[in-house]
């Protein structure tokens, strides 16, 4: 029997419920396929453990999650509390960091039963590979202080290494899929780093003659995530623009409630963490009104990266019948509790 | 006799026809209230003119557009002859920082009879005012060249000036409509810029005690204007989040060809410039297709900074009675050219 160690984190608001839900989720997975077993250990760091000891995650938390096979994080952050710069810095970018998790990795697709905001959304399957360890969210930069003189400078640092990482990662990805890769770009505004990254494209793509390839500005790209979303295979871009775009591409499918990803450590140093789009969502947390799903179809990202793609595929299967026979939660217009979706998720599996 | 003097630059593919169409607009306009005139002079700059020249304008050209009451801009750009970089930066936003542009101001709502790719908009009717000078549009920056230990690096700079200028303008301007200003920040991901421009906005809004305020993160209200683009007003963003919101803005009225734009020299030390949002598109250059109402619409925002609103409305009103009729140019779900448009707006115009 294989054993896979996961460790659980739920974190903060509603990450605690639709933690619960993917647990019992992944469990069932294992019970169904025999030869697997998986270890879930809980931590309950977040902003609890902030305001009890001053930090969000204890001084060798890296190093005890290193032990794991994979991270299962839910949501960090509680506003009321912890500034975020702290909760989110001090856990989830921690993490990011510390582990190595250099990619983040979206997808978007049109999931049966839930309805796009868009008025005729065509069937679009999309994946953005977002760079997630440096650019726009550097830490070089600083304020001068000087009254009305005052002037804020932030670094965004683009390395060759990083860059390309991202860049061969999507290239590799579109080769099993509809072999096409999109550049995020704004080098018509942005003059240093994005000419950078245009050029780096440029130059990876040669490895890659079987690809088709294109760019188009963040801007530009934006809108066509909402007017033609179907035209996009894999997006390759930087963590800023990775980061709008997935949210758009959250939006037209539906709810943020039920994107997933992963933040993979492609060099398999450190354990990759999985953790779904959304945030702790403080407004509706504890009311069992969380949608499940986002979490459910990042533990499905999580068995895909752990070898199990057939059990990752049952669960997103199962998932797809439950949203097409009605039971969701409010966001996707449906009137089920957490609870409700998952036991529904829970049967369809079984069967 | 009031005599208006505009700077016309028509510009480069598309621009060049919807300049055409403005123009007679406004003419028509000017003879409706027989109390202005307008006197227009065209200035044959842009990418035909790099390749006579070697520069995108003369090297007087800033002086020269310097002695004008406005300049109406149609869209600069010819990437298959000259680099974006060289275009861009050679006339459009040389023009944005010489004459000390410094608010990017683009209002997005729904147009009678354009249909937005929204399932069941309600009625929004936002303005997004974009810091237009400085930001993550700065010069500073560089790479150091060293093969795969390449490191490119952009400094986004913001100065107090700068962005207390964009956030008075929005609070100002939401005294006028819905008193609402939200603040479009990525302070929980960068770490030293946004954290100081939402320190600037809390200063700010004191002065303005009747204006309620909110900020989103940039990932977040992107999704919002999809989802939920009616719950908005003012929305005060930095140079690279205003390009990003307006496009998705764009996007959800129907169709990028209708938006238009006004720059601004809040200042009135140089004259402003108006410009529609979309660009050159030289993919349907020359064939009699592109939507006029972009430009006409920032017609009538350039109207309406040179007090001549009553005229502004005039026009935007005949816009939407023709739309409403139906004839509309192709990316609006139309069979109708420019010229049919034009046409269909001067005679709504007459009566
Ligand atoms: C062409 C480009 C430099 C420009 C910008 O980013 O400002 C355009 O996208 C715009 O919005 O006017
Ligand atoms: C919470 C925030 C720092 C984070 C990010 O910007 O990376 C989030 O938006 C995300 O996309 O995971």
């Amino acid at each position: 029997m294989n054993k896979i160690e996961i460790a659980c984190l739920p974190g903060d608001g509603v990450g605690i419920e639709v933690m619960a839900s993917a647990k019992q989720v992944l469990q069932k997975a294992a019970d169904m396929h025999g030869g697997v077993q998986f270890s879930m250990t809980d931590f309950p760091w977040g902003s609890d453990h902030y305001i009890e000891t001053g930090a969000m995650m204890p001084e060798d938390g890296i190093e005890r999650l290193k032990e794991f096979d994979a991270v299962f994080l839910g949501a960090v952050g509680n506003p009321a509390v912890v500034p975020d710069h702290i909760s989110l810095w001090g856990m989830l970018i921690k993490i990011r960091r510390e582990l190595e998790l250099s990619l983040n990795v979206r997808p978007a697709r049109l999931i049966k039963g839930i309805q796009s905001p868009l008025r005729s959304p065509k069937d679009f399957d999309l994946i953005v590979v977002r760079e997630n360890s440096e650019g726009e969210y550097s830490e070089a930069g600083g304020v001068i202080h000087n009254g009305q003189n005052e002037i804020a400078v932030q670094n965004g640092i683009f390395t060759r290494k990083a860059t390309e990482r991202a860049m061969r990662y999507a290239f590799e990805l579109a080769r099993t899929r509809g072999k096409k890769v999109t550049s995020a770009t704004k080098s018509n505004g942005i003059v240093h780093s994005m000419p950078f990254w245009d050029r780096v494209f440029q130059e990876t793509a040669k490895d890659y003659p079987d690809i088709e390839t294109s760019s188009a500005h963040i801007d530009a790209l934006s809108a066509f995530f909402v007017t033609k979303p179907e035209s996009f295979d894999v997006i390759v871009a930087s963590n800023l623009f990775g980061d709008i775009l997935t949210d758009i591409g959250s939006a037209v499918m539906g709810s943020i409630g039920i994107a997933p990803s992963a933040n993979l450590n492609v060099e398999g140093t450190y354990p990759s963490m999985f953790e779904p789009v959304h945030g702790s969502a403080p407004d509706i947390a504890g009311q069992g009104k969380a949608n499940p799903i986002g979490q459910i179809w990042t533990a499905k990202m999580m068995l895909d990266h752990l070898g199990y793609t057939d059990l990752g595929q049952a669960i997103l299967d199962a998932t797809e019948e439950v949203t097409e026979s009605g039971i969701k939660t409010a966001d996707i217009q449906g009137t089920s509790s957490t609870e409700e979706v998952t036991q529904a998720i829970l049967s369809t599996l079984q069967k």
